[in-house]
């Protein structure tokens, strides 16, 4: 039976960390029935979100999306932390007794929770963990497979890095060239059906992942376009961050930053650094193993902003950093896949 | 039933990676029987590596150990990758059905292991994981207590950071100074009978693991001397270094090197950065997360060179870096506290 999705996201749709409902309706296959959402109901998704392109319903309850024949509940928010809270778990116990499977990218393993797991067992349904670790990780060989590395990295987190990386990779399909995009975040994977969740392997392993993701990679073509998790400058996530940064050693950095933000979003007061500072950061890291990489392009998230703004914000960009700006979400990944020198 | 050691190293007792065996007979306070190592066989440990200080034997098997009254089996060795492997389980084996409990700070789980759970429980006894993460981990809060921390960091692991660490928390202590050292591995866990292995942990928890550590320290005293991990120039670790940094928020750095050291140990080619430039790379670090601070010594490990040899490669490296240069394994902890200017 094929899945069909109702995307939960516990009141948040139209907040930034719903990045998983967003992403999932914008870039995957898969048929999505409708949003759960009891702030948002009664809109559709890409009304409020017009990131999200799909107008799907968007409906207060997991009864509703029962009725609509959705079968599997996916948890659409990456929540700070990643933990399942107890009014996630009543939607949850709520959609296995509807027969529905769930799908999560959490913290938070839902198979190795009891309770959950009984209830699933009992309806005969599955509980998907996105993030959970593959068998026999550890730390990187020292030899990188001959394939060309784009990898984004970022001013903060959920800001665009996997939307950018999408972008990028569908960009490059449509020219013609053998490329793939590498998932390394629970909504990437939900999107591509492969890859690993970096930020969920114990931390020694997180550049043993990021060279794994590679060599898998590197499998399907010669062109890889690695996601980038996090941000140096997160208080929390910059492990995760240099840890891919190391493990996946790229050959082209794309900076990614969403116009505006003047401090990381989940810790107000910590600034980020200017844009030229953040290039000469995260070429510095990549040199500290022997693997030098240059940014050559930015990304800048526009939304929010109406096209005129947008154009300004990406020619005061270019302005600051003296390298291309442009928006892919917002106008394509064309330009941005020029500035990067691939072909 | 107090603890009767017996340190395994399978080989390596002799290895730097024994470091685990290394800091239990220097540093740590409980009963050591003997080493269990085939290769050193014979001789007494302090003749082997005088940095362990104590003349226990060397056995060649568990078998020995046993007759030697040891009720504890340690896994001595912190092996690149962190696994048991087939040679070591079949020691480990032997031990419990020997009766001994089984110490072990891998990522292989003891516990989780089928086979070792079903031997312990026959046996009655314990399957200790110093590197199990405890309970409740997560991100950190913006805030850090108002302590003062000192975090050694390193141009690469195995170097000899904790030691470094516990010179100085012994330093502090003579003087008067109410400090605590804070361990962050599974040898500083063995020793000081507290901590979290970060290396261990969920990536996106580490700087969360790290934070929870301080906030423990501070209940124990106002200076807290926190254990570094890795180094940022480390193919495989860097990202647990750059976790655990951002996460302890420490007010003063001790850059730790081990004399002579070119490349990465586990990563020959890889070159260490000049002395300079990692004092740079390190301070830059913690800015990016506004909480700058400064190197203010370099503890250099002058193993395997003569006093006089040490003494000149210490003026060397002053000379280099502008700071001072000490090895507090060698010569105590004093000089190097001194220069930290806490007082």
């Amino acid at each position: 039976m094929a899945d069909r999705l109702a995307l939960f996201t516990g009141g948040q749709f139209a907040d930034s960390h719903a990045k998983t409902a967003h992403g999932i309706l914008r870039y995957g296959e898969r048929e999505v029935v409708c949003v759960v959402d009891e702030t948002s109901a009664g809109s559709t998704a890409s009304d409020v979100v017009p990131y999200a392109r799909r107008a799907v319903p968007i409906v207060a309850g997991v009864e509703q999306a029962a009725a609509l024949g959705a079968n599997v509940l996916v948890i659409g928010v990456a929540p700070f932390g990643g933990a399942l809270t107890d009014e996630w778990r009543a939607a949850v116990l709520e959609a296995i007794r509807a027969q529905m499977s769930v799908e999560a990218g959490l913290h938070t393993v839902l198979a190795e929770d009891d309770e959950l797991a009984a209830a699933a067992a009992a309806s005969g349904v599955e509980l998907r963990d996105l993030r959970a670790a593959p068998p026999g990780l550890s730390v990187p060989p020292a030899e990188r497979p001959d394939v060309t590395v784009v990898h984004t990295v970022g001013s903060d987190c959920a800001i665009g890095k996997m939307s950018v990386t999408l972008e990028l990779d569908a960009a490059a399909r449509a020219r013609g060239l053998e490329s793939a995009f590498v998932a390394t975040g629970q909504t990437g994977i939900a999107i591509a059906g492969w890859g690993i969740a970096v930020d969920h392997v114990i931390s020694d392993f997180v550049a043993g992942a990021a060279s794994r993701l590679v060599h898998d990679g590197a499998s399907r073509a010669p062109l890889l376009f690695v996601e980038g998790q996090g941000a140096l400058g997160h208080p929390a996530y910059s492990g995760v961050t240099l840890g891919l940064l190391h493990g996946a050693k790229p050959d082209v950095l794309v900076l990614c930053h969403r116009a505006g933000s003047t401090d990381i979003d989940d810790y107000p007061g910590v600034p980020i650094r200017p844009l030229p500072e953040l290039i000469s950061i995260y070429e510095a890291a990549t040199s500290w193993v022997d693997h030098p990489a240059k940014v050559k392009a930015i990304a800048v998230n526009t939304r929010g902003l109406d096209d005129d703004a947008a154009r300004a914000e990406l020619e005061r960009v270019r302005a600051e950093t003296g390298l291309l700006a442009a928006d892919p979400v917002r106008f394509g990944g064309d330009e941005l896949l020029d500035a990067l020198g691939l072909a």
